[in-house]
């Protein structure tokens, strides 16, 4: 196993501490507690909080999106293992300023079971608080049965519109709304070409020959689709929105958001590639593109690979997907 | 060869489109010829021009600096190859707004030889220009022989000194000398632990066992000093800061910039937990870290292994470093 660190035990908690060292001045660990990361950033009284968590393994989410404008806390969990109810329920009782707080986070049964006893636990202390949940990765499940699909790259755009109608000072219920209509116009679909190594597992999480490609693979090395012979860039972007555009039709005029999302070994060329392929074919469709996102913003450590997130918008979106946000990983300046 | 592309041949081209159709608000081709990438961010009037150029696959260097307070314009070679001459000269003349044009470009030899070439040619239109070369890569050769050193990912914090002193409206003359000043501040070294694969060979770069790490390799898979059994992150730390320091020392109260660069596939979580060992290192000596750089700044497309960068601040560059810039691949608000 050939990792940098300096043990597989403390891989996340040494993490962690590299993130304080440089980002203190911006994110804290809550009560000292590596497993709770909690912004710094001013923020406006009386604002919705928007909490999430994860397992690690998957930099820059979930934690990335600790600053402003986007989330305001995060629990963190061992690699791709769910942090703990308790370590929740303080987020939650950090992040509350009596406006109540949302929970946004993947579909995985470990989060949903932990957070749903974390809500439970902060009623005692009238705390509001309601849950959402990413299920945008179209490869793991018919749309027939799109209440099983797995959270992905995708909620990073769900963190941007929901922490931006938060600062408008939206009450619960209307980020609720609009986080939910955002939910419900985000599809990913993704490709692996290796595995990634959990450190204390030591093993990859699968294999796959030199010559293939697995088609809708998960971000822990859930099985995809179908493991083929190696396609091309634009073969990989043609089957991405194949499946997508199934799922949720495009249609000339409509507006779009496109994140081309690394796994973690896929160089950066590579994703620029199959942007351009993406472009092309929106373009000839007559649908625009606006905010691109391109680079790593939802990884499996070291797997090589990427996903295609397509994120459908009207005007309140666009709006929300546009207003500035800051954290250590993530910027939008509306340039 | 595993790599996502539509043939090695275009593979430059391609990555070039990818890029200007997501940013091409922001940046462009100039004359519609991907060979040279220039800004379109509003620029000062009488602003000293700043441009490089060198091979690709090392993104998001070289292009990726391209825009407000940091570079202007960039040639772009083949796959660690330099870019011609011509393509230089057209760039310099693009970049010119009457005040001159730095030319800051790594210490390679091909890069050397066309620059004289281009700065030759643009002297025809009265064009003036200086050229400075990064050569941070302390591994690459001893402190008696420095002018031998290659540029690594030091030169990004060149790139930024040198744009922000040029957005000040400083004369050519003065942008050169405080660029220089930061020349002589910085210093690399990286380790590589897997090669990487120039796509029109189809091969990988070098070989290494998978229990080894090569110490003080360049970004093209240039030998390094030593062939090792695998560190732990710490010791990785220890080794290049004790090289970095023999190099350039350092003493209580100094100020540095560090700047934690992954090669391409080595995941964020383990960059963070160098960057814990050299923070708390420089710490214990009492020399504090001002605006750390962790993440992907000058890679070798997969290769996997990272570097350290160390710059040593005064007043003027530690300035110059906050000083707000904006590229479609870097982002400084000065929070």
């Amino acid at each position: 196993m050939k990792k940098i660190l300096n043990s597989a035990d403390s891989f996340v908690q040494d993490t962690m501490e590299g993130i304080r060292a440089a980002y203190g001045d911006r994110v804290d660990f809550l009560n000292d507690d590596f497993r709770v990361l909690v912004s710094k950033y001013p923020r406006k009284a009386g604002k919705v909080g928007i909490v999430t968590a994860g397992g690690s393994g998957h930099l820059p989410l979930f934690l990335g999106y600790v600053g402003s404008g986007m989330i305001d806390g995060c629990a963190v969990g061992e690699v791709f293992a769910s942090p703990s109810s308790e370590k929740m329920a303080d987020m939650i009782r950090a992040c509350d300023d009596g406006a109540g707080v949302l929970c946004l986070y993947g579909n995985y049964n470990g989060d949903i079971f932990n957070f749903r006893m974390a809500c439970e636990d902060v009623e005692f202390d009238d705390i509001e608080t309601r849950q959402l949940l990413g299920r945008d990765d179209v490869a793991s499940s018919p749309a027939e049965r799109a209440d099983k699909r797995r959270g992905v790259a995708g909620i990073v755009y769900a963190y941007k519109i929901a922490g931006a109608a938060a600062d408008e000072l939206r009450s619960l219920d209307e980020v609720v709304t609009v986080t939910e209509k955002a939910l419900a116009n985000i599809r990913t679909m993704g490709v692996a070409l290796s595995p990634c190594i959990v450190p204390k597992v030591g093993e990859p999480t699968f294999t796959i020959a030199d010559d293939e490609i697995e088609i809708g693979m998960g971000i822990h090395g859930e099985a995809g689709i179908s493991v083929e012979k190696m396609l091309t860039a634009d073969q990989i972007a043609e089957r991405i929105l194949d499946t997508i555009e199934a799922d949720m039709p495009l249609t000339a005029g409509d507006e779009v958001s496109v994140m081309i999302n690394g796994l973690g070994s896929t160089p950066l060329e590579e994703q620029f590639i199959v942007y351009r392929g993406v472009s092309d074919r929106l373009k000839a469709k007559g649908v625009s593109i606006v905010m691109p996102h391109i680079g790593e913003f939802a990884t499996s450590m070291e797997m090589a690979g990427l996903s295609i997130t397509v994120f459908k918008l009207d005007d309140e979106l666009k709006k929300l997907l546009l207003a500035p946000a800051s954290t250590p990983f993530y910027t939008n300046t509306n340039k």
